[in-house]
């Protein structure tokens, strides 16, 4: 077993860097404070032995030799970059887990066959750079090197030039590197595990997603003289559409999602009737047919709305990504160890990416899930448990030492 | 009859005052611009005879003595404060008109019995300073002088400091002043006489209007992770009421209105269902007990979607004018200079508020509205014909002149 108080220890001092006023964390990608962490990790990683190898967009692979080096490490890992208003545990966890496998391995002097290699990834949360899961991206070639290095954040700095300033672009080409299976551990970020009252969530797959901008063109004019037949109200229409997002989600229980959370009204003045409200969509199943079905009546309706009422309305799609079944082995691992180790459990099919999915390209790959406070993330307020952090680590170590064979 | 190319010829080189590159005119209330454009206008009364005395709230009238000064004047005026982009003739054509109808007594040697005056109230549009009508609304004792001082715009600056400023702070006591009678020429802002091909507006009434701010209050979680049934999303509640707003202005037509303007939403993330949403909502009818009517099924609808959501609703009224009926004989001195000049007309009922809902409460008044483009209005694109601002200023000028008397 792992040893809890030194995991939680880990995790409060990792959460000082960038520490916010509400308990919360701000530490984005590529920044002074990114590096800040990643040094600190580094150092813990050094010292409990591992070497380490940087690739060229700043993944860092923590390796722990085994008794047959020939053979592809089993991995684990997430990230330590946060949203802007971000929390301790949101992939922090999920390393520092890791770490903590490796310091009880050395603890209990047990050698693995396989190699074990923690891993964490650059710029998963994608808030200051897009697009999100951008080191296990590149990694897995999902998109290349340059589009990577080319992304820009708001003040127009490039990932390639901050992640030289920071001193985290390594040699090692991306992908350049077997692995042999992957885990990963994570908050939930959704309220199932701590509704049912469990302990571990073992991971079946992870949902896909497709993301929109739909904008609706009315004509803005003042809100008193114009009679209500007369009027293009682009919100009015926007409504109807927003909706039908959620209705869409709820004829495809239990995994349907559908979500609109970002709006913006023009010129947004209380007497003016808006002329332009921009907004976006997010659709999500565990089943692709489902979600393409979810997508066709969308734009179905769409379609409908655009004709009835006569504006102009434009869908965009800007985002997708297809379901991600985890390998059977993987999730049976998960699933022993938790047997083995007496934790209340359910399967939970994770709403959200993780680095995961793309190692999932690469190598038969796998999850833990933990329950997270009131289901909560991205958010200074998230909360996790100590007991349930050390029961995630203790799955993860078993599953771990499953395929990595003492 | 006036001088239209005069008037025209006015109203551009006002409108270069503050002039924007896409037509329209920024002369926020208190500003220099608004100072130089005041001075400007006030240079135009001295020109043509009159005697000026501004109030303590900035008020200005330039007055031309009648025959029998003890009579109480027979007003015109409006504003030249505009919206941050505004046109060229909302407010400006009314002070134009008036300066336009003395201009054309004095080449035609009229000598009217009753006095005439032109005002310009101070910010009338409430875009810098709140609340709206402020220089009418004070001057009928609708609010205080100390509450329009002390009002401040998002930099801090007061109407008290401002309007010492530009030296437009003046000794008369406001509303300390009989008005005999009160007319305003103003383009209509909306599409009716447009929409009709007709010239002349005889405005029988304003709209009485009701303005709310409602807060919606969820919990913002992440929106793969959390399922439909689990989910407490604040735009989703928000869009029922949105879309009752307008269902309510529909069942009570012509001259139901209601507007959702401007929305917030917050955190405003792609993947995070909205945790709080703020909207505007704008009622106006014509009829005070319909206006009440929609006040009460709204509340009442709210406190149905708040038991039935289970959210937490807030909803606070932040404005309220009851409808104003405009006099009688003022509405028929308008009419009768229409039918006198042959001009295309119809009843339109003020969907906008306007300094003449004030200047109403203290003595006899009415209003004519001219075409505008489209209806447009508070926009840079605002438009309007010479050829109908022309016949609403001798609209304005034989109306006056049957209560002023020659
Ligand atoms: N784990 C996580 O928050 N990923 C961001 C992308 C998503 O919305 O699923
Ligand atoms: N004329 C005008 O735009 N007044 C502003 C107040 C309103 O919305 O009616």
């Amino acid at each position: 077993k792992i040893n809890g108080d030194r995991l939680w220890a880990s995790l409060m001092e990792l959460a000082k860097i960038g520490a916010t006023e509400k308990g919360g964390v701000k530490r984005l990608a590529l920044t002074d404070l990114d590096k800040q962490g990643r040094d600190l990790v580094v150092g813990w990683a050094k010292d409990a032995g591992l070497s380490i190898t940087i690739d060229q967009i700043g993944n860092v692979f923590m390796r722990r030799d085994g008794t047959n080096n020939a053979l592809p490490p089993v991995m684990t890992g997430s990230h330590i970059d946060t949203q802007p208003t971000g929390g301790k545990f949101d992939g922090n966890y999920g390393v520092l887990a890791g770490l903590e496998v490796v310091r009880t391995l050395n603890d209990l002097q047990i050698k693995t066959e396989a190699p074990i290699e923690v891993a964490f990834w650059t710029n998963e949360e994608g808030s200051r750079f897009v697009p999100v899961m951008m080191g296990s991206g590149v990694f897995c070639g999902a998109f290349s090197l340059e589009t990577a290095y080319a992304a820009k954040d708001v003040d127009g700095k490039t990932v390639g030039d901050e992640l030289e300033r920071i001193g985290y672009k390594g040699p090692q080409v991306p992908g350049d590197h077997p692995i042999g299976a992957y885990f990963e551990t994570h908050i939930e970020q959704g309220p199932v595990l701590e509704d049912a009252d469990k302990v571990i969530g073992v991971v079946p797959a992870v949902m896909g997603l497709s993301w929109y901008d739909c904008v609706v063109t009315g004509m803005e004019a003042h809100a008193g003289p114009t009679p209500m037949g007369l009027r293009k109200d682009a919100l009015q229409v926007s409504t109807r559409i927003m909706q039908e997002v959620v209705a869409i989600a709820n004829r495809y229980p239990p995994y349907g999602r559908g979500t609109v959370g970002m709006v913006q009204v023009f010129p947004n003045s209380r007497n003016v009737i808006p002329g332009e409200v921009k907004f976006s969509i997010d659709l999500r199943n565990v089943n692709d047919e489902l979600l393409n079905t979810m997508h066709e009546e969308m734009l179905a309706f769409i379609d409908n709305v655009r004709s009835e009422s006569g504006l102009k309305i434009e869908i965009e799609r800007v985002s997708y990504y297809p379901p991600c079944p985890f390998h059977p082995e993987c999730v049976d691992a998960v699933r022993n160890a938790t047997a083995k180790l007496g934790y209340s459990t359910m399967d939970v099919v994770s709403g959200a990416g993780h680095d995961a999915i793309y190692a999932a390209r690469l190598a038969p790959a796998g999850m833990i899930f933990v329950p997270c406070k009131d289901g909560i993330s991205h958010n200074e307020i998230e909360d996790a448990k100590a007991e349930h952090l050390e029961a995630g680590c203790n799955v993860l170590l078993h599953a771990m030492l499953e395929r990595a064979r003492i």
